[in-house]
């Protein structure tokens, strides 16, 4: 495990290893919430209804329908399609690795996932539930009763809004892509990155994109100002001026499956997001060598997808 | 395998064997296409494409969105929700089992799988997708052209409407419910069903279901009168008034599961569905007692469900 580089440390987390080097870290397991532990009843529960579509209130649409597993956790359009195909303001960001943050949404405006699961169940453009609906229609599922006693054990009326969203979040929890080249990499493997690869690994700590894309989501997980467009981004909620275009830092784990780019999705391809994240993040123009190098390091990231069963949901 | 009754048959096919007995039989395999043998190449592709939402012009709708195979093969709405959030005209039945028919749709007006399929990628309120843009979007996915060489080895230019809709059937061929309580019972497991599910099957037997609904689907395949709502069934595209209000005999396994029942999705309960199928196809009408007992027989018709794991679709 030993990754020829005194800055490393390596720790131990169920049956992988944890290595960091320098600004990067292997994706090992995601962040537990001490007020939602994961249990295997949870995840299979939210599994449950990450995929049932019942939770809108037109029936036919899922956190599926816009994270889809199938396609890297998102839905491949600039913004999204919801309730009576209306179009999400914003492009809906990948759910793996989305455990690694706090703050979530691309404004910032939801702490964890439990808060976060809350937002587009009810959205009038996405699922479309009033949280009171959402309760009354699974408790209508009769199936359903039992996954909840079994996840939330102890409890008088464990059907709770509440405890949707911590099932789901527990399921989320799950959605992480270890063991992509660069984590190979970090782990001793040196043929794990190509040359190309390398160099760019090397000019994007070089240029300082690590200063805000670090860790084992490639990505501080803070607030930062990003002036493109004309979304507020953080001030859309907290009106303060001093918000004005502040965003999340997006992880770059498997970025190459999760276009078109930025929160508006108004960009198609990686090198020009590259570009313009050098250019206006850094103020760096890129030659086409360093471009095309980090292209090619992000193009490292795509990990080991999770490997999820279309799970059979309660009938009736 | 005997099963203690000397209409019946066996008949060995994979792993399982089948056996008829009177009106009823298990199932097995589904029938294969002769213009289209299935292979493990084309099972892959065919539900890589199954759930592929790019298949549709909105990039949102795959076959999976109303036949959820978490749900039975179906969306459990009255009518589907399809492009625009438009309503089809008809109940989306399920995919489950679907490849023992010929006659396809409620009104018969596709023959096999492979011409099924056709519709709902075209459909203005289905998918909206015409035949040669998909052909060229599925083309525009790189990632595609090899499942498309592995499927049909030899061919200039695999991609075409007609492969694609012939790798959806050959998917299609393998989602079909073996083993439920009814067919264990077929193979000698005489506790399989319940005495009532018993009783149920015999009186099933007796008033003439089985005219209509016999054989390993539970369906003799038939385009039948059906006179019901204002839906002119097969007439509608024979223009024939003799097909007036002709449907396809449905399948009745997993039918506890797929409810709203018939195709304008108008009957809610399984009871009723039961009740308006001996009124209006057999002028019977049923006691309670009669009715509870073909219902307890047709809850015994959920089978073993596919396990499909969410395919990693090609991203770019
Ligand atoms: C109609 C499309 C749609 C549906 C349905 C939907 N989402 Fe989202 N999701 C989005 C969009 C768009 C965003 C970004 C919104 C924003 O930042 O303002 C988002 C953001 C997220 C985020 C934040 C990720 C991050 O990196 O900050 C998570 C997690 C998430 N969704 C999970 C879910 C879950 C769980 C469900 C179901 C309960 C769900 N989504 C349903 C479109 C959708
Ligand atoms: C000052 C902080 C900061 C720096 C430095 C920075 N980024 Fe970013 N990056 C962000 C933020 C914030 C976002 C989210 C942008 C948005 O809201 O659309 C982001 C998004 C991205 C995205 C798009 C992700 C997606 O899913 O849409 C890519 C690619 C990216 N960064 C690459 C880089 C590269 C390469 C560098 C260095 C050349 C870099 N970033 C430097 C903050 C930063
Ligand atoms: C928007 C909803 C929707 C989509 C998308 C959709 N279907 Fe359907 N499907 C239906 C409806 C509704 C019917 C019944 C139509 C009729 O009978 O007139 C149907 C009928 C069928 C049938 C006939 C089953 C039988 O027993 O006769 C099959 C098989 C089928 N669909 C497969 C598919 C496949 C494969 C795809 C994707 C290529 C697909 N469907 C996409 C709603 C949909
Ligand atoms: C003369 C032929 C015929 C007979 C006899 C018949 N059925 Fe049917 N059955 C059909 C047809 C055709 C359909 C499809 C109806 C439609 O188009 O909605 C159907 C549909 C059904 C459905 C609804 C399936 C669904 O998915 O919506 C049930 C349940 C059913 N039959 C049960 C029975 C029972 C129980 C009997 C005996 C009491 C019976 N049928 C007798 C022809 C018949
Ligand atoms: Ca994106
Ligand atoms: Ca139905």
């Amino acid at each position: 495990m030993a990754v020829g580089c005194s800055s490393s440390s390596t720790k131990s987390t169920g049956q992988l290893t944890e290595v960091r080097q320098g600004s990067f870290a292997t994706i090992v397991a995601a962040p537990e919430n001490p007020d939602n532990p994961t249990t295997p009843e949870k995840v299979e529960l939210g599994k449950l209804l990450f995929f049932d579509p019942r939770l809108s209130s037109s029936g036919v649409i899922s956190c599926a329908t816009c994270h889809n597993l199938g396609l890297a956790g998102t839905d491949r359009l600039p913004t999204s399609i919801g309730h009576g195909f209306q179009r999400t303001p914003r492009n809906a960001p990948t759910v793996l690795n989305a455990a690694f943050f706090q703050n979530q949404f691309w404004d910032g405006r939801a702490q964890g996932l439990e808060e976060q699961a809350k937002g587009p169940i009810q959205a009038e453009a996405e699922m479309n539930m009033p949280a009171d609906m959402a309760v009354e229609r699974i408790k209508s599922i009769k199936g359903y009763h039992e996954y909840f006693e079994k996840a939330f054990p102890g409890e008088e009326d464990p059907i709770t809004f509440d405890n949707i969203v911590k099932a789901i979040a527990a399921f989320e929890r799950t959605l992480i892509t270890p063991n992509d080249a660069l984590d190979r990499y970090l782990r001793g493997d040196k043929n794990a990155l190509s040359p190309q690869a390398i160099r760019g690994m090397e000019t994007f700590e070089r240029i300082g994109c690590t200063s805000c894309h670090a860790g084992p989501a490639l990505s501080s997980g803070a607030m930062m100002k990003f002036d493109w467009g004309s979304d507020p981004g953080k001030a859309s909620w907290t009106n303060n001026p001093q918000d004005e275009k502040f965003f999340r830092v997006q992880t770059l784990r498997n970025v190459s499956l999760t276009g078109p780019y930025f929160h508006d999705g108004s960009v198609e391809t990686l090198e020009e997001a590259v570009t313009i994240m050098a250019r206006v993040q850094l103020g760096y123009e890129l030659s086409d060598q360093e471009r095309d190098d980090i292209v090619a390091f992000l193009r490292s990231l795509v990990g080991e997808m999770p490997q999820v069963e279309v799970p059979v949901l309660p009938a009736e």
